[in-house]
C-alpha cells in the first residue's frame, strides 16, 4: 500500500478514537454536573463499553501493521514534518496499549474501582489498614506495568512516560534538587515577614450570582471563549474537551470567600483556553492534542497564579471586584488584597496548599511514588514514611492519615506518576511567563488595564498552536531557550514575597 | 452452537447497541440543553459515528446468521416465551436495516440533513418552492425504500410499520372514518356552546421559579422520578432515555401562560414515567423497551390530556397553583380555569391545537402522506391538496404555506409514517383510562385528593412491565378487552365538553 494511502487509514482510525473518547468525556461531564443520581450504574456501563471500542481500534492488528509499514517508511525522529509527528505519536501510544498484556489491564481496571471504595471507607475512617491491601496490590501490578512497559534507567520513568512523554525520574530529581532547599529557605523567610503584617480576612456573605458574574468576565477577558465552553457547578472541578469549539469548565462556590471559585476558574480557564486554541483542522491526530499534562498545568498554573494572583491582575479587577461587592470590600486595600490572596501557610493538605508549599507536599509524593515502584518502599510503611518527611519539610506532625497519605484520590486509581506534573506545572509556567515578560513589550502595562490579548496570543503561536509536536522539555527548550530548571519559579516566587512585603 | 449459547451472543450484541443509542441521546440531549454553540460541526460528527457503529454491530453477518439460525429454533410467533420476543423484535430490526440498500440508506440520510435546511428557509420565506425540490426526492427516496421493506397492501404500511409496528394503512383508515366526521359534528357544537360563555383569560406574570416548582410537584405527584430523572430548559420539548434510572424530560416556559409548560410537562413526564418503568432487568432485550411511538404518546396524553385536563385533577390543584400565583389567580373559579384549559379553537398550527381539533390535523397530513406514497398526489400538488383539505375539515382558508404544509419539521427528516401515531395515541389513551376508570375503584375521588398511586400501579402492571411483548394492536386488546376503536375518544371528548358546558 502507498504512504498516502496507510497514512490516510491510519487517520481514520483515529478519528474515530478521537470521537469516542470526547463522547466518553461527555458521559464524565454529564455525569458529574446532571446526571439523575440513579443513573450510576448505566452510566459505568456506558464508559466501559466506549472505553472498550477505543482499546479495540487502538490495539488492532490493522492499526498495528499500518504504524509499523509507515514507521519504515519516514523518519519518526523528524519533529518538523506533520506526518512524521504523527507517526511518533500513534506508534507511542499503539506500543503503550499492547505491550501491556490484556489481563494486566483488565486487573487493574477492576482493582481500581474497588479500591476507590476501599480508600472512600479507609479516609473516613482515618484507618490506612482498610486501603493498604488494595494499595499493595496496585502497587504490586504497577511495577508489572512498568517491567512490560520497559524503561532504561528506573522503572518508575515507565510510569511518568503516560503523563509527561520522555520526561525521567533523574531529571524530576534535580528540579527538586534544585527546588527544594531553596522553597524550605524561602518559606522560612516568608513566614517571618508574615507574622509583622496583620493579613486581613474576608468578611462577609458573596452571592453567587455575583461571583459568577465575575469569575464569567473574568474567564472571558483572559481569553476563554464561552461560544465554545461554558462554566458549570461540580464537588471537584475540572476542565475537559468534549472536542473542538466544545471545552467547559467546572467549579464550586463558597459564598464566605469568592476568592476560591475565581482562582477556580482562572486555573481551569487556563486549562480551557489550551484546550479550545489547539489546532482544529488537525483535530483527530497529535498536531490537534496538549503536549502532556505538565504543558497543561502550565498554561492553568500560568493564568491562576502568575497572572492571576499578580498586583497587575487585581490593579484592573479589584475595583470591579469591589463594585460588585461594595460593602463586603468597603476597606480593604489592594495590599490588603494581594496579602490575602498570597497568603503563604504550611498545611496538610496538598490541595489547600500556597504557591510556595505546594512543591514540597508534591516533592513528598514523588519521593515516596519511586521508592515504592523502585521496591525500595513497601507499602506497609507508607504512613511511616510520609510522615517524617512531612515533619521534615514543613516541621509539622502528622496524627492522622486523612491529612496525610490518605488525602489524595490519585494512588486509589493506581495514577503513580501524575503527581509530579503538578510541580512541572509550576515550574514550565514561570519559565514561560518570564520569556513573555521579556518579549512582549508593556505587558505589565497592558494587564493594568486588563488587556491580556497579547500574553493570549503569544502562547497561542508559541504552544498552543504547536499541538503535540514536541515533548514538553523541547518545547519549553525551544519557547524560554532553556532546559527546564527550577530558577525561574524560585526567582518569580521570591520577587513576588519581596515585593508583598 | 447451542441455542443458549446463540441466544447469550445475540443479547450481548443488542446490549452493545442499546448502550450506544443511550450515548447517543445523551449526545443529543446535550446538543438541546447545554452544548456551547461551537460545538455543532463536532457533535454532529461524534452523533454520525456512533450511528455508524451502531448501524454496523445491528447489520453483520455476525448478527444475521445468529437470529436466523435462533429462528429456526423457536417459534417467533408465541408472544408468552420471553426468548421468542426477544428473537422476533431483533429479527425485524435486522431485517428492516438489511432489506435497504446502504446507498439509499446514506442518501436519505444525507437529503435529511440538507432539507432541513431548505425547509427552515421555506418555512421563514413561507416559499413552498425552495422546499420542493428536497421534499419531492425525499418522496421518491421513500417510495424506492418502501418497495426494499416490502408490503402486502400499501406502500404505507412498510413505512408507517418503523414507528407503529404491524399498523396497517387499512387499520388508520378506519380509525379515522369513525372519528373524523363525529370529531366535526362535535367540534360545531362545542364551539357554539362555547360561545355564550365568557372564556377568561390569564393575565399576569407567572415567575419561572414557581413555573418550575409547581410542575416538579406535578411531575413527582403523577408519578415521575427526579431520583432517576430531570427537567431541562429547550426550544422544542421532547423526552429521552438515556438508560435505566436516567430518563429525562424538557420543557420551555412562558412567563404569561404558566399553563403552556404545565400541561407541556405533563405530558413529557407521561412519556418520562413509561421510559422509567420498563423492566430494567430487560435493558437491552425487546422487552425492556417501549412498545411503539403510539402507546407511548397514550402515556404522555393520558397523563396531559385525560388527567391533566380534569376537574378532579384541578379540584385538587387549583388551590396549590392559586397558593403559589394569588394575586394573578385570585377571581379565578374552578369552572373558569377548566373552560380555560380545555378551550377549543380552529387554528391552522398542530401543535397549538386543542384536543378536539388536533385529530383533525393528523387526518389530513395522513391523507396527503398516503397518497403520495402511493403515487397519487405529486410533491408539486401538495399545497393544493393541504388547503382544500383543510378548508373542507377547519372551514378555515389558509393563506401561507407556512401556516399550511411548512409548517412541520417531519417531512424535512423523511418521518413519512410518523403522524399517524400522535392520534394513535389519543385513541389508545381514551381506551385505556376508560378502562382504568372501571377497574379501580374510586379512581376519581383519588385524583380528587391528589393521589394518582392506583392509576400509576395499574399503568405500570398492565403496560409499562410488558416491554416490547405485544405489538399495540395486541396489547390494546389484552388491557381493554377490544381492538383499538375511536368509539372511546369521542365518547369521552363529548362527555367532557357536555359537562363543561
Amino acid at each position: 500500500m502507498e504512504q498516502k494511502e496507510e497514512f490516510k487509514r491510519l487517520k481514520e482510525i483515529f478519528s474515530k478514537i478521537t470521537n469516542l473518547r470526547g463522547t466518553r468525556r461527555l458521559l464524565s461531564w454529564d455525569q458529574e454536573t446532571y446526571m439523575p443520581k440513579a443513573g450510576h450504574k448505566n452510566r459505568a456501563m456506558q464508559i466501559s463499553l466506549l472505553s472498550r471500542l477505543i482499546h479495540e481500534l487502538l490495539t488492532s492488528d490493522n492499526t498495528g501493521q499500518l504504524i509499523y509499514s509507515l514507521c519504515e517508511k519516514v523518519n519518526i525522529k523528524n519533529d518538523e514534518d506533520d506526518l512524521s509527528v504523527c507517526i511518533r505519536e500513534w506508534k507511542r501510544e499503539y506500543d503503550r496499549a499492547t505491550k501491556v498484556p490484556k489481563s494486566l489491564v483488565e486487573e487493574l481496571s477492576y482493582k481500581s474501582v474497588i479500591s476507590h471504595n476501599a480508600w472512600v471507607e479507609a479516609r473516613r475512617n482515618r484507618d490506612f489498614s482498610i486501603f493498604f491491601p488494595h494499595l499493595s496490590r496496585l502497587i504490586e501490578l504497577s511495577i508489572e506495568k512498568a517491567k512490560c512497559l520497559g524503561y532504561k534507567d528506573h522503572p518508575y520513568d515507565a510510569l511518568l512516560d503516560e503523563f509527561e512523554p520522555e520526561i525521567t525520574t533523574k531529571e524530576i530529581d534535580e528540579l527538586f534538587k534544585e527546588l527544594v532547599p531553596e522553597t524550605k529557605r524561602l518559606l522560612k523567610r516568608i513566614l517571618n515577614k508574615q507574622e509583622q503584617h496583620i493579613t486581613i480576612n474576608l468578611d462577609g456573605h458573596f452571592s453567587i450570582k455575583k461571583q459568577r458574574q465575575l469569575a464569567t468576565i473574568m474567564a472571558n477577558v483572559i481569553g476563554f471563549d464561552f461560544e465554545g465552553g461554558r462554566i458549570d457547578t461540580v464537588v471537584h472541578p475540572f476542565s475537559t474537551k468534549i472536542g473542538p469549539g466544545d471545552c467547559r469548565i467546572t467549579t464550586r462556590w463558597n459564598d464566605n470567600d469568592f476568592t476560591e471559585a475565581i482562582f477556580g476558574i482562572l486555573h481551569e480557564a487556563g486549562h480551557g483556553i489550551y484546550s479550545q486554541n489547539l489546532p482544529k483542522d488537525h483535530y483527530g491526530t497529535p498536531l490537534g492534542e496538549s503536549v502532556s499534562l505538565g504543558i497543561h498545568e502550565s498554561q492553568s498554573r500560568l493564568w491562576e497564579n502568575l497572572v492571576g494572583r499578580s498586583r497587575e491582575f487585581w490593579t484592573y479587577f479589584l475595583p470591579i471586584t469591589k463594585g460588585m461587592f461594595p460593602v463586603e470590600l468597603k476597606n480593604i486595600t489592594l495590599d490588603d488584597f494581594l496579602r490575602l490572596i498570597n497568603k503563604v501557610k504550611p498545611s496538610f493538605i496538598r490541595v489547600e496548599a500556597d504557591e510556595v508549599t505546594y512543591n514540597l507536599h508534591i516533592y513528598l509524593r514523588f519521593e515516596i511514588e519511586k521508592e515504592l515502584i523502585a521496591g525500595n518502599l513497601l507499602p506497609q510503611d507508607i504512613p511511616d514514611a510520609w510522615n517524617s518527611l512531612f515533619q521534615r519539610l514543613f516541621g509539622l506532625k502528622v496524627l492522622d492519615d486523612s491529612l496525610g497519605c490518605l488525602q489524595d484520590v490519585h494512588w486509589s486509581g493506581a495514577s503513580f506518576g501524575y503527581f509530579p506534573t503538578y510541580t512541572l506545572g509550576n515550574i514550565f509556567s514561570a519559565m514561560i511567563f518570564q520569556k513573555a515578560q521579556e518579549e512582549i513589550s508593556d505587558l505589565k502595562k497592558s494587564m493594568e488595564i486588563g488587556d491580556f490579548s497579547e500574553l493570549f496570543l503569544w502562547l497561542k503561536e508559541r504552544i498552543y498552536t504547536q499541538g503535540k509536536r514536541y515533548n514538553s522539555t523541547k518545547l519549553i527548550e525551544i519557547v524560554t531557550g532553556k532546559r527546564p530548571q527550577s530558577k525561574y519559579l524560585l526567582d518569580y516566587l521570591k520577587k513576588k514575597y519581596e515585593d508583598l512585603y
